[in-house]
């Protein structure tokens, strides 16, 4: 196997980009760094030169995901406040469809005890919260009720997604929908469509 | 001081009851082996005997404290759904208001991130899922989608009461109205009262 010449920092792409490719694919257990380097063409020494253990590696993809996931929820204020939810949600949801292993492994076990990964995936959670707020008229510190609800909100979307990705009995409309209730009980006067939106 | 003669069930309840005041008063961090053992009247040495760490004997509370919340929210099936569901959260809210330091070391940091106390809480919130679906005439394994709405609903409630004990912002009605209007948007039709009636 020949190694391709890359800038460290193209090669540090390549690795988290073959990474995140596998941690997409199979539980994080099963997934081996000696794999990673060989795909990549590099020694298992160049490796750990760039991540020092799995957890880091893993880590490190943590945070290009959570940099991607804000990239593609980012509302657009031009839409309605419900369209600028739903989109949110739906982004959130179509990534957490692509990246099952990942997020489960993110919700269990040692890693969602991990702090460093904790503490990512929690500034995340509070910046959706934020535009959340913001959508809706307010911010942070101004509504304590609106703000513990959509807090409250994002909780029960992230247990409804593990239900659904835990087990085979849940479909994505299924859970689309439960979270849109629960949002309606909340703020709505049932003026978020709760029907079949999503299925688009 | 002198020593009272206990057996070492009683030495062991006295130890875990002089421990769950002081946990309940203050942050983990300023709780001290040393004055438990001291306002039991015995040496740090036995009390080590019992528990081997701050962090086993905080374990240790957190069972007895389990046992009692399961106990404290024991739905009475002769009532209306309703109002099985509203006392159970009525009495983990009187819970959290009794013990507000200790459900904040549960809820963050490094308490939070242990195995056998996660444990003791998942198995806890499982159980108050388990009653309320057989509240709701189901059960676990017979309704996917209510199973997640309530798994969902119990995050919520769990993150917003997080919001309350952290900030001065909300009072222990609006908690209680923001659960309820959450679970009428799941499950209910606007059957279950949000209107004052946690003030009694």
């Amino acid at each position: 196997m020949t190694r391709q010449r890359l800038t460290p920092d193209e090669r540090r792409t390549q690795l988290l980009t073959i990474g995140a490719q596998l941690f997409s694919e199979r539980p994080y257990e099963d997934v081996w760094i000696e794999e990673v380097a060989e795909r990549a063409g590099v020694s298992r020494g160049l490796m750990y030169h760039y991540f020092s253990s799995k957890r880091d590696f893993f880590a490190a993809i943590v945070r290009v995901a959570v940099d991607r996931i804000l990239r593609d929820t980012e509302p657009d204020p031009a839409l309605p406040v419900q369209d600028q939810i739903t989109h949110g949600l739906d982004a959130y949801l179509t990534f957490v469809r692509e990246n099952q292993p990942s997020v489960r492994a993110l919700n269990r076990g040692e890693l969602s005890a991990d702090t460093e990964i904790r503490d990512m995936v929690d500034a995340e959670l509070a910046e959706q919260q934020r535009r959340i707020l913001v959508a809706l008229g307010s911010g942070p510190g101004q509504d304590a009720v609106l703000e513990a609800s959509i807090h409250g909100w994002i909780a029960f979307v992230r247990a409804v997604v593990v239900d659904w990705i835990e087990t085979d009995a849940l479909t994505e409309d299924q859970v689309r929908d439960l979270c849109l209730r629960a949002l309606n009980g909340l703020i709505g006067t049932g003026s978020i469509d709760t029907v079949d939106v999503g299925a688009s």
